[in-house]
């Protein structure tokens, strides 16, 4: 129950990192709310449809559909006022991103599927969202650039966790590790400016 | 019987607006029928990719792949003589996205899913087509730009629709009506240039 | 057999043109890994959504997962020594998509497609990966501007095939016939610069 909560809270952070790019961007109404449903929903209906489960999760259960397009829209009415600061943001950001991503590991565990695919799938449902926000916005997704440790601190919970079921830790114990492991390592590598290397290709 | 044909019409003209982004980017052949028919058959796929139907409209019934493409060509091979005007291209398209909105929710429906969904789904079929052939051609999607009421006419008119069946109208009037609904609403934003508030994110 | 080994072939060399797109758009290390598994499985990936596959080329067999990713990154550590030349990436590009093409075409004949849909899922499978590849660096895609025969190439190919087919030829034969048509018509038309007519919208 608390999970389900947590999922809402991260689908509004995402909704409303989507609404502020939108923002950035100068879109209308509707492309406020399109694309914070779409930066929120993204990576769950991606993973969906590749794994062909019957129903998305905002399908299944249209409180998600409701929360994203909800969660954009008051963004954009508080922003006259307040816009929350970038640091709270990234921290929600990556809250939401490491539930994701243990969910959609999970999910895909649950269907069968083998672990190298199981964590695709949760590296998808963290991060296809953010990546499908930026290509709306006309930008070269953010997670593809030099930023702290985003898809690869997702890979490393992802890892951590699948070790952890493998080694007979509860399934509960072993998701809450993956989550605080992707948490606080993503938010070390923004504290420290942890990133990855570059791949410049020299000119000819 | 009609329905289908003006539908074909839709697809056509959906097709030639993507034909001629094509052109405006200075696209060969191929990048030519290639944006035309994602243009036309992008929004009804991705609804029937969501739904998990069987068999998408285009494989299901192959009239629609030739049509697309062809008016796409046939866009290519009449613009060295005649460009419609874009006034005519903007009535035609309200009437092929109010077509496709209306029978997007219908098939949601009929699906069994409830009406929020259906009528994210009737406007998923109206409008990512042209969704795709703006990312495709380098663009911010223009009805996420100030534009003049497109997805929140086909979202007002995706509500008559409901509110008329709930209201006992016959499927067959409630259709109509959602469907003049939104093409009157698009045509006349067009005339007086109604459009959304923007979001501009005041820079810090 | 040889035509597995051959389908890993072409989905390494997809994943080095994906990682070297990377590399001139300083992407870092995730973004090389995404944009090359993006490039080398967008195309299967998409044409088995769209005919509902139960399962992806990628989740079926995981070789291909791997393939594409080790081949990405063994691009990105071996470019600092030696990048291969543009006309050799070429080459081994237009191999790799005339198998993609063609298993492609044969998977939709197997699900019972009509002729034109294998066609289209032929097309798909071959130039998908590559679409992918360029919009998310920001780019049109290379496929839809001007040139050397590629999805051209893969069509007349195609068709071959379909005719071969037709005329009763054995179905080894046939597939072979369209590859070596699609390689072929690709590496001529890259060597004597054919290429389609680019339609120029006349500015008003």
């Amino acid at each position: 129950m608390i999970i389900y909560w947590l999922q809402l809270l991260g689908t509004a952070v995402f909704a409303c990192s989507g609404a502020l790019e939108a923002g950035r961007k100068r879109l209308d109404l509707v492309g406020v709310s399109a694309v914070s449903f779409i930066t929120a929903m993204g990576g769950g209906t991606v993973r969906d449809v590749l794994l062909d489960r019957e129903a998305l999760l905002w399908t299944a259960d249209p409180a998600y559909l409701y929360v994203s397009i909800g969660a954009g829209l008051m963004t954009w009415a508080l922003a006259r006022i307040w816009i929350p600061s970038r640091r709270l943001l990234l921290v929600l950001d990556a809250g939401g991103m490491a539930l994701f991503a243990i969910s959609g590991v999970e999910i895909a565990e649950h269907m069968g599927q083998s672990a190298g695919i199981a964590v695709v799938m949760g590296l998808i449902t963290g991060a296809a969202g953010g990546v499908f926000r930026d290509v709306l916005c006309g930008e070269i997704p953010l997670i593809f650039r030099r930023s702290e440790l985003y898809v690869s601190a997702a890979l490393v919970g992802c890892l951590v966790y699948l070790c952890a079921k493998a080694l007979n830790v509860p399934a509960a114990t072993a998701s809450l590790l993956g989550v605080l492991v992707i948490f606080f390592l993503r938010v070390a590598a923004l504290k420290w400016n942890w990133s990855l290397p570059v791949f410049v290709l020299p000119e000819k």
